[in-house]
């Protein structure tokens, strides 16, 4: 039966100080760490394993990959990095905090642009560092093709694709497939995997470092789904130290 | 002959900013990211390709690697993230502005803690915030083992193993090498290679993102070295644009 697990990057720095992060490449915060591989050891102890792991090309989300495949051993896991995985393009938002914002567009519409299928915050201009660092990180990318800002409806049908291209495909091959991602990436896989309407898609809430397994049936219908919180009491270092003598054998 | 590349990553934010780095991640500018194309593109056009490839732990090493991997279309390159390769430890002057280091504890010290070959730098203590986030990021590693900050020898000295373990071993076995480091950890690797003494360890430098190059003899004795800046005309958007359609293929 194909497995699919999603799991959202842990706590974040900017997330401490309150920011919008968006595409804003903010690191995992000390807790961030250490959830993400408390997330691992959960999956080692569910005998969960995978074939291939799909991540956004965020840094908070490769890190947290990186501290689960460090916890699981699984540093050989092939990794497929994908752009299109990205958190929603909070635009203008990007990196303000909430309060700032809220301070200079008011609370009604801040909440509206957090919360509405379709509201879109305001774009960056080709001036802005923020754009201008963009544009350097992902010149891979036909900059065309890079948003500016997002709703959370823009950022579902960009995930699509991903699940219809590449990860349903793998799943039909029969690969037990990890994605890390973020709140509207993953709310954009849900709203494909279980066929969620747009007001079920703009309520659909991930926890940071909470694994969330699909069981499908072979037309990749979800047959169960389950949020796999932890609980143990194993130690974090304890893992750690014990599976990694120095390195990470990849990026 | 064996072949050994060294490269400096990229220009940073911090760099921009005029802040110490040492171990704190700060990502590549927007000219970081240009120029660590640019050096790819000189080492394409100098026919150069690699094995294997060795990088420092921190982000802006990670970051020049895979800025290098996707414009060289060497993104199955396989690549030993190793944290001794990681830049000089600043201590408490990590994340510091140079001027308000220098308002501080005063320009002679500055001076002194830059450039001599033994000076050390005020440590990090067990509550500084850099600390915690460090013994985090580092978690598979035993925190005894972690510095709190360092002299210019002893990174050198912390470097030195991983020349004699690792990418000498892997040279003499005939493979060509990338390293994506740091200054200073570069100038510890030099050390070992050209057997410099502290003066002129302390004395050397290497610009970003301009490759190094080293042939070397079967035991390792270096028969020429060259700095290859590059120059070339061919645009850093037309090389990746061709080479990368999406996502990066690993971390």
């Amino acid at each position: 039966m194909p497995t699919l697990v999603l799991i959202r990057h842990g706590a974040t720095r900017w997330g401490q100080e309150n920011r919008f992060a968006g595409w804003g490449d903010t690191p995992l915060s000390v807790a961030g760490w250490t959830e993400a591989r408390k997330a691992a050891q959960t999956l080692r102890r569910a005998n969960l394993e995978f074939d291939v792991a799909y991540c956004s090309r965020l840094l908070r989300a490769r890190e947290t990959l990186e501290a689960i495949t460090e916890t699981m051993a699984a540093e050989t896991l092939p990794v497929v990095v994908d752009w299109r995985l990205n958190e929603r393009h909070y635009g203008q938002l990007q990196e303000v905090t909430r309060p700032a914002a809220i301070a200079e567009h008011g609370n009604a519409q801040v909440v509206a642009w957090r919360r509405d299928y379709h509201a879109v915050p305001p774009l960056l201009e080709d001036d802005d560092p923020r754009w201008l660092e963009q544009v350097a990180r992902f010149a891979d990318i036909d900059p065309t093709r890079l948003p500016r800002g997002e709703s959370l409806g823009d950022a579902a049908a960009r995930v699509r694709p991903v699940f219809e291209e590449e990860i349903g495909p793998a799943l039909k091959a029969g690969k037990r497939v990890l994605v890390v991602a973020h709140t509207s990436s993953i709310r954009g896989l849900a709203r494909v995997i279980e066929n969620l309407d747009d007001e079920a898609s703009a309520a659909f809430r991930i926890a940071t470092a909470i694994p969330r397994i699909y069981q499908l049936d072979d037309d990749l219908t979800p047959q169960s789904s389950q949020d796999l919180a932890g609980g143990g009491r194993a130690g974090v270092r304890y893992w750690a130290n014990k599976l990694k003598p120095r390195g990470l054998g990849r990026f």
